[in-house]
């Protein structure tokens, strides 16, 4: 993963130049190196090998990934919505840069993403690329990653805590959607059928709810040190969580049952191909921040 | 124009259903369904044709320009940008729907134009489906119309106006790479071969400065009620303009010349095929709001 990681962030770097207007090139080059853990690139590649593709033909499928999860964090960051000052260790977008242009390199970022995949992909057939516009356009709009932020902005601060059903809501569009749009893209770009684009779309869907139901254990278990972010946000707010609502124990055990159903997904398929998507189920279930 | 104008704010009205989360739905049909004057579809519209193309084969890519178009509006709009509380003679999305919401429903409609495009989209190469996405990420990314935007911001309130230079540059990214990208995205859907794509090209950027030109000298001569938008802006806030630099006078002969230099482009064609854009030509150049 490390080793994907850099090959990722070394793609990432050349894919905004430093070119005038500067500012807004600094500005989106300040989140998008942030150093992250690429979590979502790493799944696309791996997904893309797991059908018999290569690296290459995922790598800008892969970036645009990251560069839709940077925009989502720099807009999510900002103080008409979240109102956070640290993410990734360091001041965040709008602190460094101002509002104007942290929601302006947010944009940019999100025109790049598909820009980058449709100008960048090689060796993919057309109509696999356009397929990959519309599951990245839905994963990311009003039917993914912002509806989930609009439910989650407009749940915060209500009289009764949210119940599962909406906190799953949340999750499945904030966070799941696009891990699932990385995956699923991912085998589009490597040749995959439609049981393969299926089955690890259903990987996927575990992995995406795993990975926020960790979040959430994380927000309170671990020190801003460590998460690199402000933590305990959750309690303060009185946001509805995972914890909060299974408690800590109990939350444990869904993130891991979780896991367990992703991996399951993968047992018909040749060990050595799908290693990478193994490895980072496991990753994701283990790691702390 | 009236009648596609028609036709596109019934594909328009399809386009955003009102599903849950209705807020962020609402809101993006809020501005998106405002009345604006759809130049932007209609050129779309009319390249297509222009080059033998039908105007079925170009209606998504139409309808994404306005939604690219109505994305630029909101988040120019935002009280950290222009800060304007009107546009097309209603409040202006935060003030109906709150920054948050404003700023995600701006998201959304951009990741829409790009799903719509290539999931609407038929009897068209996939191959052309995505040259369309390249030119449009680029009119309107950190290379287009957020560079127009960054640049435009920045040069506000400096100690001294800027030049003709920077101006131009403002124009051109902020306004003119939007109607560029729609004229061309309407000839490649429309099947174009390389030299009409560059001659409609060409087109679309003199249209695309004399429409700007003719923006500075409506803020100066006509009111807010004509405009439906806040009038005089420029001239408050010092901000350089066409007329600022040059006298209004010498403007309109500038968006004169710039229109007759567009016609220019198209006296090669059936006269029939090109009519909508000679049209459009004269229209940018004697609208009154």
């Amino acid at each position: 993963m490390k080793e994907r990681a850099t090959l990722v962030n070394e793609a990432l770097d050349k894919s905004v130049p430093l070119q005038y207007p500067e500012i807004i090139n600094e500005s989106m080059r300040y989140s998008l190196l942030a150093g992250g853990k690429r979590v979502r690139p790493c799944l696309c590649l791996a997904a893309c090998e797991a059908v018999g593709g290569n690296i290459a033909q995922a790598m800008p499928t892969a970036c645009a990934m990251e560069m839709l999860h940077t925009m989502s964090l720099i807009h999510d960051d900002l103080p008409s919505m979240d109102n956070d000052d640290f993410r990734r260790g360091k001041p965040t977008n709008h602190k460094v840069y101002g509002e104007d242009v942290a929601i302006l390199a947010g944009d940019a970022l999100l025109c790049l993403a598909f820009e980058y995949i449709c100008r960048e992909t090689r060796g993919v057939a057309p109509e696999r690329i356009v397929r990959v516009v519309c599951e990245v356009g839905k994963a990311t709009g009003a039917e993914g990653l912002v509806a989930g932020q609009i439910v989650d902005i407009k749940s915060e601060g209500m009289a009764e805590q949210v119940g599962l059903e909406t906190l799953q809501y949340i999750h499945e569009h904030k966070t799941a959607a696009l891990l699932e749009a990385s995956v699923v893209c991912g085998a589009l770009v490597g040749g995959a059928g439609e049981p393969d684009v299926e089955r690890l779309r259903k990987y996927a869907r575990c992995i995406g709810l795993a990975f926020q139901v960790v979040d959430d254990i994380l927000d309170i278990t671990q020190s801003s040190e460590v998460l690199g972010k402000t933590a305990g946000k959750d309690l303060l707010s009185d946001k509805t969580t995972y914890p909060s609502l299974l408690g800590i124990e109990r939350s444990k055990e869904v993130a891991q049952q979780l896991i367990a159903d992703a991996k399951e997904q993968l047992s018909c398929y040749d060990p050595a191909k799908v290693a990478p998507l193994l490895g980072l189920a496991t990753y994701i279930g283990a790691r702390t921040n």
